[in-house]
């Protein structure tokens, strides 16, 4: 049987995200709670997200349209245009991104809202445009949210495994 | 500038869906609580929902997927594979419509979790399979969850509308 | 460090509902997929459904709510009003159940909406009002939709554990 | 018949909360985006948000369970020490909050993320401690995100507006 859980994190390094750049961004969540936590504490904490089966499926399906948007094979010329726009208004990318927080809790939404506006690390790097206000390369319109959500599910399920 | 609710409702028509269909939908919603009922009364609300610009991007999206599955444009050959199976276990369809519900409330969503086991009516027809449980000409994948939640949140919306 | 799961079984049989009660309504909702469905076989996803603190947490302010109802500890004449008579407009009951849904997934939702409408077992015993429509002893306004909740999610993993 | 959102600006103003103070709110939020903007232009904002029968009603429990803190009336003393210490991974105050955003769609969600993380103005004031860590006065564990909410919504809704 394929492990979905490697089939993920090989499509995220496709698009250019690493475990490690999505520690990171938990660690920034967390680190006005635990100072000192490292990379390495959170990584545990990454793996498990990405070991759910809705998380699986939801990062597959928004790294698809993703790249359904990247080689124009969407046939719909106003949604193919607000994706590749990341039309500020268009809020299907969040959707998916709250469905991978909600198995985490009160607390990884929270951490999501943030990160989302926030932009730190690798989710402010797939947000980058270009000056001319285009995207270089990929269109990283659902991808940005669902490292986010990641994340902050990530640091969610830490915060909870130090109370216990 | 375009009229999302006229390239929704025409995105509808194009996969057998029309807005009488989904009216009778929010109309057996409704039956227990209003037995006189009619489709004509529910178009209004049909209508509302329909014109929230959070459901016409969600119709966009979800009819877009379901048409790059037809056309085999996805190119991840485990997600095209649960697409055209409709895995059971594959929930981002109900996530998308969960996301049309919520903007009506909890009602919606009870609605919502009704229908889509119920099956009533186009949500039925939607579901059909051929004898060999291969699906008929187009996947509907997505298509069957988010007509079960317009339905859903124009029963809801009717059901506020007569207390006030 | 006080055991939360069985502090929520306690507040739960103190209201009138056991783990058999709930079992017995998520093997209902899987009846259609797995026949031979015994409530033994439910039991541990119940128990591992009321093992989740986000889950205990919503159950202890479930309850709480519903008791001051009954003791009349609600300074708000108006809600007092609608959780007495289990205002059908009133969805906030709802909110929380989706809470302990959401843990689960969308199955999880899914099931709960039908339950809902369904009123399976102890979900309808908690619902039953008086011939005048009072509602005997306590107000469940709360606990109906939390149990069914419960169910759902249990019903959900179960559905899930059989595929892995 | 009784003007629920008179009700709820009353019920928030007996908590400190005026309609001014959450529009203060909700331009920070959209501050970046509309750098000129000012309370009088999100005052009608937040007096949609505070019209809808969802909202009002998640305002009615959110501040009854607050009263009820204060005065002990919580025969649970497990949540009744929740509540009082406003336990960081207590999350039905979150849940209650999402509740209002849903309606205002994924951008109200991300914002109010933000702001329950930033705590900018009011939603800072009810989350003041004592030096000792308690808290002074009443107990605004459901309050502060029930405010941070609805000028997260107020925001999203303002956002929505100016696109049309």
């Amino acid at each position: 049987m394929i492990d979905l859980r490697e089939h993920c994190i090989q499509l995220l390094a496709n698009r250019g995200v690493s475990v490690a750049d999505i520690a990171d961004c938990a660690v920034y969540l967390q680190s006005a709670y635990f100072p000192n936590l490292k990379r390495e504490d959170m990584v545990e904490s990454v793996m498990d997200v990405l070991g759910k089966r809705e998380v699986q499926y939801t990062i597959m399906t928004a790294i698809a349209i993703d790249k359904a948007a990247d080689r124009g094979d969407i046939d719909d010329p106003i949604l193919l245009n607000m994706l590749r726009e990341d039309d500020g208004l268009y809020g299907v990318d969040e959707v998916l991104a709250y469905s991978i927080c909600n198995v985490y809790g009160s607390i990884a939404l929270t951490n999501f809202g943030y990160i989302d506006k926030d932009k730190f690390g690798i989710v402010g790097e797939l947000n980058k445009k270009n000056p001319d206000g285009s995207y270089p390369g990929n269109h990283n319109t659902f991808l940005d949210d669902i490292v986010g959500a990641i994340a902050a599910s990530a640091a969610a399920r830490y915060a909870h495994s130090q109370e216990n």
